[in-house]
């Protein structure tokens, strides 16, 4: 169906250097050996014993760091703590998959439903374009239908299968960093990042090889339809992103209600410190680290990955090396990817092997140093794959434009553009969230004057900490479309995620540090440990920020793509908001994020006041709970999460599912595209300003904590009026950082995916109000 | 220079009904009644004597309210009370006019040099198009730029002499309506609200009648090139919305330092009320409402007022209204404003002499049935002048299109659209922010668990409160674009505007109570009088809120209608933002709004951090403050929010006033084009959300304090945890709500219309970096 915009007629100056066939081994081997090294960490990882009958080989008791905590009895707690968060994940992801399975079948239905209905179900192979004298024969609307169902089902299968690894590796290494802890700063570094870049290398490569084989068995079927093929694969990416929906919604509402809940009562009300075992919420808490920061992250950017390779391959489709059957040429994302796994794979090492973390001062470095390594290594990786895998001159189809004429180093540019605008915005982020340069400390200092000042020098953080990454997405986007129009926008995507085993790792090494520090409190281990799972946490908070940049600089990337590839498809030549269909679904669209937030960030606070109801009523009716002496009922509050997070995800889920179908079956492809483009450049902006303004106001509290400058202890240590009024920040911030500000990735890229799968049907059956044209 | 465009060959149907002579008496003359009925509700304000010595010409001494208070002592109280407020606020006025005197002249001399050299400064009358047979002659470019500038001077005039008065009304009425509620609430109201209406018919009298006059004035050099000569006009718009700059941000900026700072001393650390005459902030406070919600306010819809009446001119000139030399036609948007004044001088009727207020629970219904009587006369109105002062049919020019075939009876549905538009938006932010409807009883409930939920609701309510004023929005703006194309659209914006008069008056209403209430509290008059102007105030804040969302509701319709007049006169035909210059424009002006909040909510934070010091300083070393018996050094807090609102002025104001001149010199027209619709779109919903968070975060506190329901009384009164809480929510959002918030309309606002002014010179000589074409 899009053959009439297909690139007829334009000549591929060149062959690829590198033959299909090199391309059908060093894909898949790309991903296998990622798989392995992730099996490897996983090994060196799971010989750590967290059995107290195992103790005494490790020789624990012989260190002298330990603080004189019994061994057998500090093991066996710890051992059952993580038991007790290992199940508490496990119960609310198996719950959160039972939604999963029901919304994927029903959604799976519509998808064969809708596009199948664009050519009335029917089952002929018929000329791609009556004009084209070659007798091109393109696959029937049905066959496109259901391998977009299958390639959507996979999608979502192997995000699910992703995330749920990531977090049963997370919920393994956090009892093991704990008890590394002893031994050494440095161990316990060891653990949580290897444990992290198991999560990261098995997302990425398990994405890449079933989108690969995907490939390769849809187009048994297309054979040399490869519009049809790859139209069909794009279904993968709404997969992953349908459950990244879940994953980062539910799971964000999850933890924060936890979270909150448990602050507001047992650091507010009880003055008991964090992850105290006597606080009932905070297994809950625990839990919600791994199903929102690991789990929901890991989602996210998976579909990020999906959608930015799916946005790549329907542009190339169309374009010269689609209708030369050049497969090398058609693989480039593949290929980007696949190499970046290699990079990130020896950029692994440099942390692990040779430059070693061994004192509390190593840690930010080490982890900073992984980006900077990563995107060094990959530079010349990528101008390497551009020059071999791509014809020396090929050209795009530009919506109603003659098509550009694009040469292969020109997409080094695009995929570096995209790169070193990931670092750029990753740097800002820690420039402002990091207690070590000023916003923050400007942040704490403003606590002096109470909470009112914090909150609102922190909001002001966030707006101004908006201004540089857009400033760098705008950048990469103006270079990249100038030289390769929509292609090089995908492939800047691409290329900001060329790094992802790499930015995942240092990105699950935060909830996993998080965890461990919360297991050496509530095993109740010594004030040494604990200072060195402190610092570990504190480092995390940083990485974990510059992971939301990321995510959402990818986002923005991607859904511009997406946006491109969906204009495409849609068979639109112009979006031009000074149109009225068009402005008017603008202005929607930027006002989209706000009512999505404001779901997201209700749900939260209802919640946590329901989280609330249920641990006061604990510390109320239980006896000896605030003593100590009895154990508070964890998986009632485990529960209370699970139910509430599920339960407050549907009206916005609804929000970002629904709309596309709406507005597009409503109001028409223009409208849509108006409102594509509106929650993009207004989401950016509200996701940034808001996960940054809650990292800064969680780390302006860890300042005054910590005390370790003047100006921090002026403002006096834990349970001064200034710590007060930063934990007001802090648990402002929660939601914002953890819930709507990240939400909003999927809130974007999630409607952008959806228009492009159904843009047939808007195009054969939407606007049946604001009439079929502009 | 724009006659390429115009729409030549077009015919109008019909001659209108209306003569052009009867348009010169009309507009003048309801002008000149609307200043006459402000000089008569004056003249009724101005009998209540503020002077002790006439206290008993009065009879007060009768009267059984007045609480016991010794007569002659309260009234000189009073009276210097209110020479301090009105002499800070005159010395506030005239530093900032010193500021705004070389601002203008600078930018005066811009103007003509940008606009003169499009032509190299020419002083040739030229045929306007070459092809046309007619051979009609414009006038010079230099001709064209000397007459923006001075249009220009006299917007900015118009709007400081508006701005004046209605402040020196206000703090000239402040005092009398607090002696009047001695009487009983409904002469007080009657005070507040009579005052009010002088600054309203006043502000749109003036603003009428000078921007005709030059109109007037202009044409006998102009002769028949109206191009050139509503071109020039559009310099009136510029002008006022210039000084509205001035207003609402340095305005903003003062009014919340002073405020935050009082109350962060006042009622958090020293436990003292609100208005304590011991705060030695409590003057400049009070003096903030009338520098930033009187005069602020007043600035901005003046601009509003001007630039939608400049946008619709423009636009005009170039149709078939302005082809056809057909004045009353292109007379149509004055026509609109002047029929609005004689409407709104009706309303004011209904409250003064009809439906008085007599009893408390009166004020609130009163002041909503302002709204909804002048919006009611209204509609018809709009149907009588399209049908007496439009022809038929007529026709406006579209850039890149077939011009627009118009009927006069699609004009009223586009004016009553912004009309109806208007009164949505004022009842969904009354739904918003009054504490009559659960929205804020729900965030007063969340200060049950403390500050951080108060704050997490509020940011949540506000987010919400977006969804129905842009459906409202795209609704008007849908329908009169679809109608009449961008006039529809500045006449939407007119038709929104044209009970301005009323809605000022309510609006001014508000600081004018709360002034009252102050001045009550620090006279130490009797609770019974305080309980008074306390409901008034209450009433003000509600109203104070509705004022807000019409002000950014007719931003948004205005910034569009100048967005699409600057299109035109930028000769674009299109502005598409998949193209990378548009979108790259569209991304960055998104983030502008985010920018420019970043700034004005941290220089309120560092003014208020500075008043703090100074009340602290004064507390802590003038022995007898905190006992009464010594007065405090009122006059240093209004010198430190004077010189630090002014001060923190300037780098937003540079961003707003730079931005589009950095953006069209170096990326040219299209780029622009993106960065206002970006701005405008994410502008709109920041705008709306802060000030809808912070009234009901101000409402909230004073649905607690209040103790009305037995919800609230549940919640504690004051000092309580909650309201401690609460207190907090209402500091956060008193710079929400009063500077970055509607400091957001200026942004949107003063870069379109600067863009229109500048037009002329960006399509000559900009993007100098992008290239001259998309």
């Amino acid at each position: 169906m899009m053959a009439s915009s297909t690139a007829v007629g334009v000549e591929a100056l060149g062959a690829t250097l590198v033959t299909p066939w090199a391309v059908q081994v060093f894909i898949p081997a790309s991903a296998l050996i990622g798989i392995a090294f992730a099996i490897v960490q996983w090994s060196i990882v799971a010989k750590i014993p967290v059995r107290s009958g195992a103790a005494t080989d490790g020789g624990y008791s012989l260190i002298a760091d330990e603080g004189g905590v019994e061994d057998a009895s500090v093991i066996a707690k710890v051992a059952e703590i993580q038991e007790a968060i290992s199940l508490g994940a496990v119960s609310f992801l198996t719950t959160e998959y039972w939604y999963l399975a029901i919304f994927m079948t029903l959604f799976t239905a519509i998808i064969f439903l809708f596009l199948g209905s664009v050519d009335g179900f029917g089952r002929e192979w018929k000329p791609c374009d009556r004009s084209d004298p070659t007798g091109k024969m393109c696959a029937p609307g049905t066959a496109v239908a259901l391998f977009s169902a299958v390639a959507f089902a996979l999608g979502a299968l192997t995000s699910t299968l992703s995330g749920f690894l990531g977090m049963k590796i997370a919920t393994y290494a956090n009892a093991r960093t704990t008890l590394q802890a002893r031994k050494g700063v440095g161990a316990a570094f060891a653990v949580a990042f290897r444990s992290g870049s198991v999560m990261g290398f098995l997302l990425t490569a398990n994405g890449l090889l079933v989108l690969f084989l995907a490939i390769l068995g849809f187009k048994q079927y297309f054979g040399d339809d490869w519009v049809g093929l790859y139209e069909a694969i794009a279904g993968y990416g709404l997969g992953g992103s349908s459950v990244a929906l879940f994953g980062r919604v539910g799971g964000g509402i999850y933890t924060k209600a936890a979270d909150v809940g448990a602050d507001l009562v047992g650091k507010v009300e009880r003055n008991i410190p964090e992850d105290d075992p006597r606080n009932p919420a905070v297994i809950a808490d625990n839990v919600g680290d791994n199903v929102g920061d690991i789990a929901g992250m890991g989602a996210d950017l998976f579909g990020s990955f999906a959608e930015s390779t799916c946005a790549a391959l329907v542009i190339s489709s169309l374009s010269s090396m689609g209708t030369d059957l050049d497969f090398t040429a058609m693989s480039f994302p593949l290929l980007i990817t696949g190499s970046g796994i290699l990079v990130c794979l020896l950029t692994t090492l440099v942390a692990t092997d040779i430059q070693v973390v061994d004192t509390i001062k190593d840690i930010e470095p080490s982890l900073k140093r992984q980006l900077l390594v990563s995107s060094v290594l990959m530079t010349p990786t990528i101008l390497a794959v551009s020059y071999l895998c791509l014809p020396a001159q090929f050209s795009i189809v530009v919506a109603g434009h003659e098509d550009k004429v694009v040469k292969n180093w020109y997409m080094f540019f695009c995929v570096a553009a995209g790169l070193w605008a990931g670092l750029i915005i990753g740097y800002v982020t820690e420039y402002f969230t990091s207690h070590q340069y000023s916003p923050v400390r400007d942040v704490a200092d403003a606590c002096r004057t109470g909470a009112a000042t914090n909150i609102i020098f922190g909001l002001a953080l966030g707006y101004k900490s908006v201004i540089i990454p857009v400033f760098a997405i705008a950048g990469a986007v103006y270079l990249s479309y100038t030289l390769a129009a929509m292609y090089g926008i995908a492939c800047a995507a691409l290329g900001m995620l060329s790094t992802l085993s790499t930015c995942l790792a240092i990105d699950a090494y935060g909830p996993i540090s998080d965890n461990a520090g919360g297991i050496a409190e509530m095993a109740e281990m010594g004030p040494r440990i604990r200072e060195k799972t402190d610092a570990l946490d504190s480092a995390g908070n940083t990485t974990a920020a510059i992971g939301k940049g990321f995510a959402i600089g990818s986002a923005a990337l991607v859904s511009l793509a997406l946006f491109g590839a969906y204009v495409n498809r849609a068979g639109i030549s112009e979006v031009n908001v000074i149109a009225p269909k068009e402005f008017v679904g603008l202005i929607v669209g930027a006002m989209l994020p706000y009512w999505f937030s404001a779901m997201t960030m209700k749900s939260v606070g209802k919640a946590a006041l329901a989280m609330v109801e249920e641990v006061r009523r604990q510390f109320n009716t239980i006896a000896g709970l605030m003593e100590g002496t009895v154990k508070p009922d964890y998986k009632k509050c485990v529960m209370i999460s699970t139910d509430a997070s599920l339960r407050e995800m549907i009206a916005p889920g609804c929000l970002v599912m629904l709309t596309p179908i709406i507005a597009g079956y409503l109001f028409g492809v223009y409208t849509l595209a108006g409102i594509l483009a509106g929650a993009l450049v207004s989401g950016v902006q509200m996701a940034i300003s808001a996960s940054n303004t809650g990292g800064a106001w969680d780390n302006a509290k860890k300042y005054i904590e910590a005390g370790n400058t003047e100006q921090a202890r002026a403002l006096g240590r834990k349970g001064s009026a200034c710590h007060k009024a930063a934990v007001i920040g802090d648990t402002v911030g929660d939601p914002l950082k953890d819930t709507s500000g990240p939400s909003l990735n999927i809130l974007i890229k999630l409607m952008a995916v959806e228009s492009l799968v159904f843009a047939p049907f808007f195009k054969e059956h939407g606007g049946v109000l604001f009439g079929r044209r502009s």
